[in-house]
């Protein structure tokens, strides 16, 4: 986490408001190694909060609207214009601003689920092609050192051929019927700002790409059963899903948003011919490893036994917690090194989630929906760029 | 547990020889409350072993045979005849060694899976019914303190209405293809031992009936995924189960023997509208209990704020832990307390798994097995008395 | 524990009568492996509470005190007279039943700490030697095998030289003032029947017994600091000692019953220059184990990399979890290898804690309470039989 | 954590060159929520290293030492001078640069131990409060939020009267002999360098602003036990204290850094006559709490139960943990507030800890050093301003 920064980047936030979580979020994993500098932003879905929220965070640039932001900024020098623009608006509007902002070269940061539909999604990631900039999709938990050394292991063979994979996201704030009154909960329960897909979209994705990246294995069918367990709610709020991969592993997929007790317990293990890990969001410091014949080792971030990939995301000794600011810093500081690489014609192998992973989600979302529909086994969509994810190691 | 015995049970056992692991648990049990003294026993599959092993163990009559033990003990004068015999042979042998014997009027104490199929289960629950003899399953893990609390807490209603549950049993130790040179392989992955089922029968049913029993749920859909990840086994070593239950609640049932690392990991988690509990065998003397807007609390075995059932279950005061052997103890002394009610004209409500749940956990591996052949959802088969469970409080 | 045994011992019982916690304990002990059938014994305080204790108990010989007991049981034949008498009575009767005992020629079992003084337990120690008896005094946290796993690898020097050792034996059951009302607390916080010591001899003696069972390490200096925080108790209810070691490790004991919320809270950690050791007796089945530049290792019962010793003390596989009574079974059967072995002529390393931790013990006892009334750091008394502990391997 | 920056403050760092761990962690810390901009610094021993480390940060005044820092500034303009300085250099320098700064009239946050003796920490303390700046003393631990809220339950008399604390900091990263090819390790074990004392310094302190931080009991005797165990060493490595409070509580607090296996392993419990708290820094989003008659509650960072000191250092939700930057950053922003709120002539209660923190941990020093010189219990230096701490609430 070392290479010096040239200065840092000029960046602007569209959406991330007041009273907003996850804007509030960006900033502190855009600041925390120094390569953001906010300069800009349309930060709320009205001009006034937009403007009010950007003055209390005492922005150079405030816009009313992210059309302004993009019209404004091309029209400054291209010395102060903004470089990286993340956007974390709800779901809704990921697609039109992610669009605007690629078309107009802007390299962006974008929250997940990416759009409502297949379609769209697979259109940004033509227009990402096309202009050739970076786009990161903030699936923040792949930024975790320990989870990095997850995939490292299972690259390297150490876990054998895989046969079982478990990947668990169980919240609890959504177990009772306060939609309305939670501003986090009344844009999520509803389809027109959160999407088709509920529970399912805001974190089930988050499980989805964690496998996808730990395991790198592709979906082959699946059978889900989706619920929504509170009375009154629109979208789902509880999914389970049995996985099938190519080359025959199996999975189960869980996730749900009504489980009391849970905060944020996003688990995964994973088992092979060779051994298994197991790895726990609420304690990411740890990963436990299991081996044929031999007691359970606990690995530990910065502790003896780390990969390259473990000690590249780690900033702080064993035993000096980091944890979830930390690991999403880690997407953000992957995406201004690509940012810093190509602006020096260079092509570096900075690992953060792209549009193809992006995609990816929307094309499960879309998988998990029709098998509920149907009843049954379906096959999962064949991706169409099936290397994809070009932006990873 | 401390009801006084008038002297222990005059107490067999089929099966369970030399290098048995089940006969040796089962013989810890009896022995740990007091309440049984094992007497008799036709203990292996050869007379030759049978009488070795007997021998071995100190018995005072041992026989060549289950024929030749009901045999022998009918001629004994009543009162030294054998009262209750255990059935801890390979699942083969249980049909019609548990029939015999409740034919001839003996209580029995049978292991699980209760038969190889269901017209057999079905057969063996009726001939209970007729000779009103004591019939228990060792479903072992309903005899821990803290999984009868929670059965108790869902009983009260403390978790309101339910609406998920997750029972996931996963071991490790068959991992590597090992089967012939290893005494509890061997016969477990060889389809006329075991019959239909592996992995799904062996543990698969103990999740099954723990699921049964904490939450009182009836099954009404399911869809399993089968899978046999060791090369050239015979059954299956891997399954997971999406599970809808009657009145809404849904639920995720996972068992496998090829995790490795995994020593008996069986865990339970059930969520209602109310809160939450999470029980893990593996440190059986916590229950975690979460409600709605206020810290997770750790209940304990012998801790405050527990009901009578738990109480009941428990010796040693909180601290002190009990574990496997006292929760199968738990099993053998409430049927212990029920042969010696109906001997002396009494009914009590002795917690302890009886044929019915026996008969259920037949219908699930049919139940499974027919998802996994037809590759898709199916209907659960209706118990034929949905009341069932007469033995149970 | 598979050695067959040629019936059971006839054991008796001086102490435990109905309400007793650590009789019902030793009974369940005793049980457990088969190796004892208990068939007379002298249950309480008073005669009459003796015979209703026995007789609920269905013992075939009740006396109504520990002298008729004796005479009442060398008046027998030899094969019909008792072997074995558990002394389960509050501390005050340790010295005069077990020296009654060992002097007429009975193996004893008895409970700690040993004896009120150093004279005392001596005295007894010398009885024993010259009776030739087995003596077991019940630490029973000795009988845990992952605590013999530790003291096989200080043994084998995979720890290298020993530094540091910390000791705690933490309860909170005595943290309010409720003594005159509780049974187990009144006679140990009475002066008269506990001794001269509180929760240093209850529990702290237990804590040094482990120190010295795991590590073989000899004190030398300690200084102590003894608090009773309850108001109006008459005996300490917490103790924090600074310990010294011959060869220069150094450790810290502390014991407390004060700590609300904890519940039987005994946990051990050897550190040496190669490595280190934590155990907990609240999750036995574990054992963390440390070395250089290597991560964690996670030593379970019945798992992988166990040596002899744990191995020996084993009944279930690994998952399967053994805890107290286990434990404390292995002490009895330990010491039932032994009597066997005397019985016919042969000698065995059986592994239980004899007459010499017991002296050593009631050392430990005598040098605290001098550090506390002297106020700084005192010499340890020297072991009279250094060697001493002829019983264990 | 929510008010809103007129601007970050100008700041500048001595000590922290490249390769030095504990600078970096005040760059991340002072960072993270956005109240700090580094523009200048003196980073290193020598001026050529100072220059490139400057350099390599990017930062806009780079200076040879110190004192050319200090003058380079005054003669700056006021409204871009620097207004907050970080002292991140070995022990010996803090003096000398502190007192400098404050002198100066610069608000400072300088590392722990505060000083080599306690006249020079009395000597700095006088000159902080004839200066009127903010002094800021880098005792992080005290910035975790359930560190706050164990403060706040103690404050808030949840605990009942306290009788017993217990605090451990352990490592073992200066198990082996490798002290001269280890930066971190080379000054630490160097007299000269770190002051007279080594764990009980570097760790020890912390652990000692912990328990006073949280407890706010003021000690009265302590007996040390101070151990160098690698051959060679010429400080301490490990230390264990007997502690007495005035008004009668008692403690153990332990440090040592030659425990293989142990990364940062700073521990806390806390009794009372009421309830217990347990808190460990490695999972630093939990806080055990126990209370008489009811199961353990687990208090968890964001969730519910919490008072207003852990929300006010807190940033996000339940589950989503934060860790040891964001303590740091807490101190920071502590620190930031009371400089801000001085600016603006007012005052406010920011909860940082203070330059009579510091003195307390060079006073620590010296009680421990003299226990350990005259062999056993000594008084303990009474604070020359007990109430001292003005800045924390």
């Amino acid at each position: 986490m070392s290479v010096q920064a040239p200065g840092p980047l000029r960046w602007a936030m569209v959406g991330g408001g007041q009273d907003a979580f996850i804007g509030a979020v960006h900033r502190l994993a855009g600041r925390l190694d120094g390569h953001y500098a906010l300069v800009a932003g349309a930060l709320s879905s009205t001009p006034e909060r937009s403007l009010a929220s950007g003055e209390a965070l005492g922005l150079e640039r405030v816009y009313p609207d992210y059309q302004a932001l993009i019209a404004g900024e091309l029209a400054r020098p291209e010395d102060e214009r903004v470089q990286v623009v993340s956007i974390v608006t709800p779901n809704d509007l990921h697609y039109p601003v992610a669009l605007a902002c690629v078309q107009a070269g802007f390299h962006v940061i974008c929250d997940k689920p990416l759009t409502h539909t297949l379609a769209q999604a697979r259109e940004l990631q033509a227009a990402v092609e096309a202009s050739g900039t970076v786009f990161a999709v903030t699936y923040n938990y792949s930024g975790y050192p320990l989870v990095r050394q997850a995939r490292q292991m299972v690259q390297d063979g150490v876990l054998g051929e895989l046969r079982r994979v478990t990947a668990e996201y169980h919240q609890g704030w959504l177990a009772q019927e306060q939609d309305a009154g939670n501003k986090q909960a009344a844009w999520r329960t509803d389809p027109a700002r959160s999407g088709p897909a509920g529970a399912l979209g805001d974190i089930g994705t988050h499980a989805e790409q964690l496998v996808s990246y730990v395991t790198g294995l592709h979906l082959e069918e699946l059978c889900a059963d989706l619920s929504t367990f509170v009375p009154g709610r629109r979208l789902d709020d509880d999914v389970a899903v049995l996985l099938r991969f190519q080359g025959g592993a199996r999975g189960v997929l869980s996730a749900t948003q009504v489980e009391i007790g849970r905060e944020n317990d996003l688990r995964l293990s994973v088992h092979g011919t060779l051994g298994s890990l197991h790895w726990r969001q609420e304690q990411p410091n740890e990963l436990l490893y299991d081996t044929l014949d031999a007691p359970r080792q606990t690995l530990t971030r910065g502790g003896p036994g780390l990969g390259t990939a473990a000690q590249a995301a780690t900033r702080l000794p064993a035993g000096h917690p980091e944890a979830f600011i930390e690991a999403f810093a880690n997407i953000y500081s992957g995406a201004a090194a690509d940012i810093r690489a190509r602006q020096a014609g260079q092509t570096v192998q900075a690992d953060y989630p792209g549009v193809q992973d992006g995609v990816q989600g929307v094309q499960f979302v879309e998988d998990v929906l029709r098998s509920s529909r149907e009843g049954g086994w379906v096959q999962a969509a064949v991706p169409q760029a099936d290397a994809g994810k070009g932006e990873q190691p």
